[in-house]
């Protein structure tokens, strides 16, 4: 196996910058281009986990940087492989150059989430493992972080070990009595076998149903806001990126870049769909245009509908039937801006306005920014997601959500087939076949085109 | 002194991110949030230079991130101080996280340039050589890098200590006799005196005298584009740009961003400046336009005269007189553009139409990318930078450049006393004043101020 190289710290000029280097030959590529001020000095020789300062110099002539160099060894190390991580000054010419110097030497420069790889193949970790530190690179909420963290830590391969055992159990109970199908014994008592696989059903229902939450903390939960024109609908969401903007200022606005118009509430992310369809005017609601504001009602779990106090608009109740029909299932909150143009007792009247309507009511104004923090406060209710902690599993990936409904499918033949009596040998296939999509999971079943796409998405470094 | 704390890598996502922490409390502050799995361990009770794998433990409940930890020990580290240097995954949030974390132990947030600036609190540089570690992260071509990085190395400071010890001989052999000023003694032998002042005041003029040498490798060297209209200037540009895209390009494309169209050709930084004002008619050639490309050429050390090779001007003459009236003692490159368009024979004819005229000719075409390469020759010769290797010592840093005029000035009044026979006090002044200019770049002599300016351009966590 070739030793790999790549600069692991964020690119562009920074304090410091680390370049990781894994692979049988590290420290011997390292040690030529590597020389410390202590005589007869030799990174072969040293010990694990220690760090030494000293200069890297270029084809045996040119120093390029005064640096720390920091080894660690097989199997103790990230990648199991024997590792070096080159601590240099920050310029992206000294980086550069450091790298282009390995290269030179022998090393190959690393492919994405090639070093993540070498772990998972080394049996530092499995499959979920390794992508949950994709994921925890990616986190930026603390609800996303701690799911990736739970998950990188084993949190989940435990739970999958687990199931695997059972089954494991399950089918050996089974195929006991194939070896003996001449014989047309039954050894494995078919009540029993029914409430293993019942169990084990449970099990992976749980898991997969978790999937429902873990997207929406990992993408964020869809809220679409919706109103008229001009009932402040823009001012609001600034309120609230304004406010959220404050905060992700602090850990350098990665967030905004990549998905348009979120914030994080209490760890929450919330992806705000923006509708600006729905006129004052019956002609034009029965546009194609409201029919797009329907259909992103559909996509949200939460509806904020933004109605200005002022100006209750007269066809509401038309509206107001059109909208619940849309959200059924929905959480609906009736926010009502500007309320400091109005009187305390007019309230009651708007309140009454919409009696039949059982959504929540927030009294707000956005310009003001007065009350914005209760509807920040239903927002997070609203989401009505469990709070997760370090212990929880809770599966966020698409992937792993996919071989979880195969498993699930298979072991739902199982208990079909213990119900109508089949063979054990059809009974065994469905096992194995449970056993196949959970394997898929940790990587213990996997191909070459599965983990492309896995570390393919990774940065170059990790 | 407070314990500070910063993310030293560059910001953003990476693979992984440093934070590093430093002081008195280093060890103590991470010994709170860093749990291992080893048995009652304890990171006060480790060697320095060792690594250590673990997790960051917010609030002693929510584990952040599986981390290593390396720690140095005072005075054996970066600042001097107890240095801890957390290497976590590089998402912002668990960056940020960690942090806060440090905050809340009692750590205090570096200030730009902190950790050097305590480096040399503690005297683990001087002045000019923590002025050279910023120099050494913002590099951007081989010269510039290696004039930091021998300058962070304590070559010019050597050389300072040098001058240093010479003035200190020479002040003591005045100012002894001023211990005997009633005995109307000397001493020291004038002549010998002299020769010994007029040493020190070669030493310090070859210092100042390299400025714009090293000020050209760092800020690179200004080239004035000259040319009628459509002569292919700015084909020319791009296609010097392009070629210097795909190197920049391999090192994070940082220069780009920094000054606009500066290329970087064997090592050396050509920062172009762009010139667009001469027409073709002597009306508009007399206005204001001109009066600006007159001025880019006094800026330029070198003019790069552009000229179409189908389409000499009529006005030629004229013009090559007004440029090199402004030219005196600038390198002048004419540029035969489009040379694909006359025959061999004409090229005879175009030169000697420029027969008076004294600068280099190079013949090509910009759009078929024709002996351009020859032209980059031609800016590198005319650049006439000596090439800068590790051991030479090359000033390239403004404050030191006008610390070594005023102590040139000091040693210049030396020689003038000695010749006017001063008395041994204005002697010993004068000396002094040139030790101190000495001192104020490697920081014997500073102040606030100084350290102020200096740090203040630094990033935060070097």
């Amino acid at each position: 196996m070739s030793t790999i190289t790549a600069i692991s710290t964020a690119p562009g000029l920074g304090g410091i910058a680390v370049i990781r280097v894994s692979g049988h030959d590290a420290l011997r590529y390292c040690n030529v281009i590597f020389s410390s001020k202590k005589k007869a000095f030799n990174l072969l020789d040293q010990k694990a986990n220690t760090v030494f300062f000293g200069s890297i110099i270029k084809r045996k002539v040119e120093v390029i940087d005064e640096v720390l160099v920091s080894i660690f060894k097989a199997p103790h190390s990230f990648t199991g492989e024997d590792v070096v991580e080159i601590s240099c000054h920050g310029s992206t010419f000294i980086q550069q150059q450091i790298l282009q110097t390995l290269l030179e030497e022998g090393c190959i420069l690393a492919q994405p989430g090639e070093f993540t790889q070498r772990a998972f193949m080394n049996g530092k970790m499995d499959l979920s493992q390794a992508e949950a530190v994709a994921d925890l690179i990616a986190s930026t909420s603390a609800a996303s972080h701690r799911m990736a963290l739970s998950q990188m830590r084993g949190g989940f391969s435990n739970e999958l070990l687990k199931l695997r055992t059972q089954l494991l159990n399950f089918v050996s109970l089974v195929e006991l009595e194939l070896d003996f199908t001449e014989e047309d014994v039954e050894f494995a008592d078919r009540t029993q076998l029914k409430l293993l696989a019942t169990n084990i059903e449970k099990l992976i229902f749980r898991l997969s149903d978790s999937f429902q939450v873990g997207n929406a903390l990992k993408n964020g939960i869809p809220v679409a806001l919706v109103g008229e024109t001009n009932v402040g609908k823009s001012t609001l969401l600034n309120v609230l990126l304004n406010e959220e903007k404050a905060i992700v200022s602090d850990i350098h606005g990665t967030t905004r870049d990549v998905i348009e118009d979120s914030i994080n509430i209490n760890g929450i992310t919330f992806r705000f769909i923006d509708t600006a369809g729905i006129r004052d005017t019956k002609d034009k609601i029965e546009s194609m245009g409201i029919e797009r504001t329907y259909q992103k009602i559909e996509q949200a779990s939460i509806i904020l509908w933004i109605l200005d106090c002022t100006q209750i608009s007269e066809h509401i109740e038309w509206l107001t039937e059109r909208i619940e029909k849309r959200a059924v299932g929905k959480k609906i909150i009736l926010v009502f801006n500007k309320i400091d143009k109005i009187a305390e007792e007019e309230r009651e009247v708007l309140s009454q306005l919409f009696e039949p309507f059982v959504g929540e009511r927030i009294y707000i104004s956005a310009k003001n920014r007065l009350n914005t923090d209760a509807l920040e406060k239903a927002l997070v209710s609203a989401a009505q997601l469990p709070e997760i902690t370090a212990g929880d599993i809770v599966v966020n990936n698409v992937r792993h959500y996919e071989a979880l409904l195969h498993a699930h499918t298979a072991i739902c033949r199982v208990i079909d087939g213990l119900d109508s009596g089949i063979s054990g040998d059809f009974l065994s296939q469905d096992i194995r076949e449970c056993m196949h999509f959970l394997g898929e999971i940790t990587g213990q079943i996997s191909n070459d085109e599965i983990l492309g796409n896995i570390f393919g998405k990774f940065c170059i470094g990790k």
